[in-house]
């Protein structure tokens, strides 16, 4: 039984969402990506019996990780837990997340005509299970007034995944054909912005009150003027589409702290940066018609509380107070983060802006 | 025998060197960072007898690997055949090249007291294979009137190796010794700017025209206010000492389109940079007081003809003729590169500019 939850009641009142609107908060809302993750026991419990793509595709599992962490700590939203690549497996790629090696594709996109055999199922036809582990955690959530984050991939990191069967140190595959076959790159792009389109509009339908794409490579593999060509028009269809939905956009890539002008033309209410600009550099450069979420780097979860206490008041002051920022990291939390910083964290943040 | 060079005939009329000073050249000079590599088959016909320490490590093996892609094209600036990492055997670390895998040290330095222990040899107990090379290599070179290149890793770069261990997707450890241990991290990176540069200086005495620091990894690692930190003043010390050997130094880095000026702040008369930012804009960032190397986007030699034109012509054409730039890519050339397209990027740049 998955019950229908009334996802509106969140819009009015959670800090998290007023912050993508830039409306004035109470205090910084901060969430962090994986936060549902290897750092926590709870979580090393659930991987323990379960494999990576068997937790995300059992909706109950899903849901109770995707709640681990909002029980043990104060943050201010919720993401479904999965993670980008599951979509290509209901295009026709053969996904499996290899123990310590990562994502592994065995049949990677070789061909013109690999990529014209890839299906564009409606997220209905192959997400079910995330939709419904959407349904489930929101259920928990809405009385609780916490949002829920829906995600997805942009497309061109699912397309470097998708071309290089994994992980890759410099896209060579994946570059060598978007600049040999256009015509081949445009398609195989505009299905994956559509299938994730489709899939970010669903999340909203099953409970997810804001959304954010993940461009996690874009910009350690390409250029500005690359960004431009190859990837900005599929990340504009792809925004454009998921604005529909009435949830606020976050838009997160790395490594392109050189041209944030060109990543915030794509679109999104918000904009997600990594760590390699200072905040109010980053947030000057995007613009302050839109909200800004970040950017503590990873590591400095490593770090004893006095390091790590400097540098998120370093990104406070940066943020100065001004409405629209979402504290976050700059990319994902490693597996190896003391649980006790995160609390300490999360508490900070509220106290010091509160 | 080791012979004795007369390097300093070279310094008058090399077109490579001439643009190193921003002096007019009859053509743009062409070299290509790993431009003895994989791709060649002559290099594979090597590394099928001998493993890459092996051959790094015997004059004459290094010595004519060198040479190998000066005798297949008519490339400007010989790069003597080594890796960045060779010296951090001298200071005390085990060094292994594992075949697929790429570089191991299986000793890392995890502690200040291994830090403390690191050893700073001269350059003459611990590189003499490599400053025989040089002197091979440049008797060679000489007479046909084609400087040599030395090369270092630069401090930073040195640093990650020395304390992951080999390879990094995030450089966590050396971040959060970077962070933790201030007093740790400015011991280390003397250590490395000291015997680096004394390395650099070495190489010119045995005969190398031109030297270039590799700080591969300072902008994948680093934001702008770290790198400024904790990189910029042991790359200073490092380009400051390396200038007392009166040959040009090419200060190259990637991932730091971002802040470009403050790289060309630590030194160096050429400014290397990866493809992220059109060479225009790149120049205009670090400031025409420097010459140019770069920056074509390896992958564009996995392409047709047609498609490398292209690119090439836009790289020439944001050059715009201006003295002081040198061709190169935007990091070292991939493996599995036609030898054809080489041949052929070498000539068309000599032609289109002379």
């Amino acid at each position: 039984m998955i019950p229908v939850i009334e996802k509106r009641t969140l819009v009015k009142t959670a800090v998290f969402l007023q912050a993508c609107r830039r409306e004035e908060t109470a205090y910084t809302p901060i969430w962090l990506m994986r936060q549902a993750g290897r750092y926590m026991p709870e979580y090393q419990a659930i991987r323990a019996q379960y494999g990576m793509l068997e937790v995300m595709q059992t909706p109950e599992l899903a849901a109770e990780v995707t709640l681990q962490p909002i029980n043990a700590f104060g943050l201010d939203a919720a993401i479904i837990f999965s993670d980008i690549l599951p979509p290509l497996i209901g295009m026709g790629l053969d996904l499996e997340f290899v123990k310590g090696e990562g994502p592994l594709i065995h049949n990677p996109v070789t061909s013109t005509a690999d990529i014209e055999r890839l299906r564009t199922p409606s997220a209905a036809e192959h997400m079910q299970p995330t939709l419904d582990a959407i349904r489930l955690a929101a259920a928990e959530l809405t009385p609780r007034g916490i949002p829920l984050i829906g995600f997805c991939g942009a497309p061109f990191t699912l397309a470097s995944y998708a071309i290089e069967g994994g992980g890759s140190k410099n896209y060579a595959k994946t570059k060598a054909l978007m600049y040999t076959e256009p015509a081949a790159w445009d398609q195989l792009m505009r299905k994956l912005a559509t299938v994730q389109a489709d899939y970010l509009l669903a999340q909203v339908e099953a409970g997810a009150s804001a959304l954010q794409a993940f461009d996690s490579w874009a910009g350690l593999a390409l250029g500005v003027k690359d960004y431009v060509k190859y990837i900005q028009p599929y990340n504009k269809l792809l925004f454009e589409k998921a604005a529909q939905a009435g949830a606020p956009t976050i838009n997160f890539s790395t490594g392109t702290a050189a041209y944030l002008g060109e990543v915030a033309a794509c679109g999104g209410d918000v904009i997600g940066v990594d760590w390699r600009l200072p905040l109010d550099v980053a947030w000057a450069k995007i613009g302050y018609d839109r909200a800004i979420q970040g950017n503590l780097d990873p590591v400095a979860l490593l770090t004893p509380w006095p390091v790590l206490k400097e540098k998120v008041d370093d990104v406070l002051a940066r943020a100065n107070g001004r409405a629209g920022h979402i504290f976050n990291l700059g990319h994902g939390i490693f597996p190896n983060v003391p649980v006790d910083n995160v609390r300490r964290l999360v508490d900070y943040v509220h106290e010091a802006t509160g």
